[in-house]
């Protein structure tokens, strides 16, 4: 028998059914406290999100492209869909933020609206749910390859919103987390072929990143940090974009990078007999994209209301800002070099 | 001297600048009503949008993409920057709404990012001031093919919102303007070679709808419509979508349907040395798609209210909604056929 032919309709029923009933025309049962943002959801022109009182509406959206940003034959779909989601939610917790609910733009060959769509929602609604983000709306449409852009919409209470403009000369540099994760599990993934294994740990936080929102609304809510914002390409090309909208530089104290274990950084670097190199695990920290931490600066004399981990996530200094505008790296012995931003850059 | 070469970031800064100072950073000086809904546009993790008390946000998103929506050699830049956010835009119209503000994701190969890049954001530049609409936001990447995908955010009264759900039977259903004028200047785009000519008056509608924002919000404001729609992929396909969601059916009276005249129509038809024939222009009416138009029920007991011509636009009784469910073309002599979808589907 013949399989029934995709039509746009069919493709938006499978996004709709996915995301349960409440997810097609109205919400009428709502199915998270963020169910109730949203008044008309997936099924008219646009989707109707009702603000709260007191908040300013946060607005962010990301691309997620096969080839660039992810290989269909080696990312499982369903960590496609957990991605893709959890980056554009970073940048609502990169604002202090709580998503409320976001857009699913979609483009896709004949071939992945089968089997590869439906891994790919079930990933999806896990992180939607994780996050607390109803699906709201979105477009779908055909392409060669399979192309996918996210709009998160979230709320912060008005003026409680962290901006990458607020560091001072003199606060501290902090970082969550551990740097370079992300970019070591991306290396490993290279070395092989075929399918990833999903259970791998040394490949988590490349696969299934998650957004430190707790940890971004604390710091909004206490106003504990003047700046912050998300780590998606790399500290030493993410950190100078902060110093440029706060009119600062910074001071970067290598020894106190979080770094992946050496040796663990070693197995996951392109295979080529030579020895361990603590070099490596610095490298990935300053350069390597995907880590989705918080970067934030916070004054001396609030630095003690920072405690060592939050929620599980160590927090750390790992230096300061200045007023020099430059980005320095302050290696082994004191001796510092200029950062020159060696992340992400899809131009590069 | 080589040409510089191009990161994300210079992608960006053309960006913000082809939107003059104020799309940077902060817009600290309002250049229209809606840049004061905007409290932190590009330069951040997300935007800050400012929702107004009792208005509820709209929020829609649409794809452009080269090879599906549009051919680079074929349509000027500037119109692919106009029609991408006109196309959004007319969701927020659709919706009885007032555009605000809107969100970019744009992915380009290198060979774009310089005079297309330009001439594209001039069109998205007069495009955005004609709407009322800033830009707040967006991502870059790069790509192989032009890819586009837009957001925008608009807001409407709380319960002013026009939806695809109030057609009620015996509503008489209406359009505004022409039905098929954008289809006959896609076809009239196809038969030639080389880039569309700018001032061809019979293109205009292909290169640059135009939403009809006041008349979706005369409608929702004075709550006049039952229910609404813009008419994006044709009347055969979008109609069957409000008949569903509001639970009825609908009869088309044929002869009533705003067509362009017959002689126009075959002058863009495919070349084949027939004779004019008027069935033409009821094809591109009952399946031509991007005209943009909104479809609407109004009671019967408020169709006096309805004017002849709204600013310009005529807005015409096609036919009426109905219990049955079927969606009926009432031809010449009263004889009935099914009305059966041959719209744009990107999966036919």
């Amino acid at each position: 028998m013949p399989r029934p032919r995709r039509t746009e309709s069919t493709l938006l029923a499978t996004i709709a059914r996915s995301f349960g009933p409440g997810a097609v025309g109205k919400f009428p049962r709502a199915r998270s406290a963020s169910a109730s943002y949203v008044a008309l959801g997936i099924g008219d022109d646009s989707a109707l999100f009702q603000p709260s009182p007191g908040c300013e509406t946060i607005l962010t959206c990301d691309w997620f492209l096969e080839g660039t940003h992810f290989l269909r034959d080696q990312q499982p779909a369903d960590a496609v869909g957990w991605k893709c989601l959890a980056r554009a939610v970073s940048d609502i917790a990169a604002m202090g933020g709580a998503p409320r609910c976001f857009l699913l733009s979609l483009a896709l060959p004949e071939i992945a609206t089968g089997t590869w769509l439906n891994e790919f929602l079930q990933g999806l609604r896990r992180a939607a749910e994780r996050f607390g983000c109803v699906l709201a709306g979105g477009d779908t449409t055909k392409s060669d390859h399979i192309l996918i852009n996210i709009t998160v919409v979230g709320e912060v209470k008005k003026g409680h919103e962290l901006r990458r403009d607020g560091a001072r000369a003199g606060d501290l540099l902090y970082v969550s987390g551990r740097l370079g994760e992300a970019e070591r599990g991306l290396h490993l993934l290279r070395k092989r072929t075929g399918m990833a294994d999903h259970n791998d740990s040394r490949l988590q936080k490349h696969l299934y990143p998650e957004p430190r929102l707790a940890l971004g609304q604390w710091l909004s809510k206490n106003r504990i940090a003047t700046a912050g914002m998300d780590l998606s390409d790399g500290l030493s090309s993410d950190l100078p974009r902060l110093c440029a909208a706060s009119g600062v530089g910074a001071r970067v104290d290598a020894a106190k990078l979080p770094i992946v274990t050496p040796r663990v950084a070693l197995a996951s670097a392109p295979g080529n007999g030579k020895r361990p190199r603590a070099d490596d695990a610095w490298e990935l920290a300053l350069h390597g994209g995907d880590d989705y931490e918080l970067l934030f600066t916070v004054p001396r004399k609030k630095a003690l209301q920072v405690p060592v981990s939050f929620e599980g996530i160590r927090l750390m200094s790992i230096g300061e800002i200045t007023s020099s505008r430059k980005i320095l790296l302050v290696g082994k012995g004191g001796r510092s070099t200029v950062l020159k931003p060696g992340g992400w850059d899809p131009f590069r």
